[in-house]
């Protein structure tokens, strides 16, 4: 029996166009295409020919957080030992906070090749919708894109905030919505200056984007009585003030 | 007389399918298109009818780095002003150290309406060609994606090279091979184990693409003996050695 292959993709932001033309192609050529809720998984069949091709969504399976990605690489190797051509279809890029490299790893001990396709990653695209660029000269040598799901202060926490606080550069902030009042005060309460120009953009790149405007003191306020809501990215740094200085 | 428009277009990393349809789209709809030598600039042939189209290499202009800029800014304007659509194209993703948004607010003080398609950033995608993933859970919760284009000793350095050292997440380096020597041993001086993993990708995402795996202590020699040369990109922290481990 011939052994399948995967392909991982990045589907970018939201809208279906940001995805690039080698996914597309992995799209068209798959069998089995397992998604997410994210990125251009609900515009399918705007953009590809769904006759004959499976559609998963993971993200509805009835199980846990961890579980249901065990369930996922489960279901990427049935699918590929069964011979078919299977793409992972991911929001944003598959390596930033996407899981992507547990996947590749999981093929890569199945024996069953695997590809990446890198896509538009959200955290610097959906920020650049709301004219928030990452960088800009003179006022940015870095920026740093973080995740935001763990409060500061818990110990499963990676990040050393007090550093982040001085680094200098931008910083991105994906999937710490709930998280925003603990991470702004924890970076002010080391060193980061309260009127730091901040955004926070939901939905990005999508129809139902929203954009709102604040200072590193004040983000949370403005996020929790404008009900900012996932998925939301939030920049604190120069370039967030720059399109409207 | 009607004014033009401008399209400020994220080409990624090197190979041309990794261009977003909405990038390629704007490519197909352009009267002109200003490049620079980056990604997918010298392939346009191969997915393109460049019949109508003024193409102009920008990066071949005869000035130094900041004239030529200037002279891009005035190039882009004057187009647009006859009443062209103007695609500026350009490598990764416009806002990752791409000078986009300079070209963005040059076209707004123009009254020229400029709109800005992402692309995939090399800083993500080339370390993913190299089996890199800049996040892995458990390992990354940050990464941080630096110039390194001035020493960390130079005045006019931007970074807190000592908080980056203490940040905790993947550090990705672009533009830096001239200061390898300088920013690791920085590193390793404000405390980054000298033994953390590293890689160097040059020409990632092309058929030239060459990959050198170190340590933060020895990369600047690795580099230097295997002559990793610009375009070029490096990653140093626990992600660079995942997929060899």
């Amino acid at each position: 029996m011939s052994i399948g292959h995967v392909t991982l993709v990045g589907g970018g932001p939201g809208a279906w166009d940001l995805l690039t033309i080698r996914g597309l192609r992995a799209l068209e050529n798959a069998d089995v295409i397992l998604t997410d809720h994210l990125g251009p998984a609900g515009q399918l069949e705007q953009f590809l020919d769904l006759a004959g091709k499976e559609v998963i969504d993971v993200s509805k399976m009835p199980y846990g957080r961890q579980v249901a990605q065990e369930k996922t690489n489960e279901l990427i190797i049935e699918h590929a030992r069964a011979g078919k051509n299977v793409v992972r279809l991911k929001g944003g890029d598959p390596y930033v906070f996407g899981r992507g490299f547990e996947e590749y790893l999981e093929c890569l001990e199945a024996g069953i090749s695997c590809e990446v396709v890198p896509g538009v990653t959200s955290a610097i695209s959906v920020p650049a919708a709301a004219e928030v660029p990452v960088t800009h000269r003179g006022i940015t040598h870095a920026f740093t894109i973080v995740s935001g799901h763990l409060a500061p202060s818990n110990p499963k926490s990676l990040i050393d905030w007090g550093a982040l606080a001085r680094l200098g550069g931008s910083i991105v902030v994906v999937m710490g919505v709930r998280q925003v009042r603990a991470i702004t005060q924890t970076l002010i309460d080391e060193g980061l200056a309260p009127d730091t120009p901040a955004v926070a953009i939901q939905e990005g790149e999508t129809q139902q984007q929203r954009v709102v405007r604040a200072t590193a003191a004040t983000l949370a306020d403005v996020m929790e009585h404008e009900a900012i809501a996932n998925p939301a990215v939030y920049v604190i740094g120069e370039v967030a003030g720059l399109a409207h200085a």
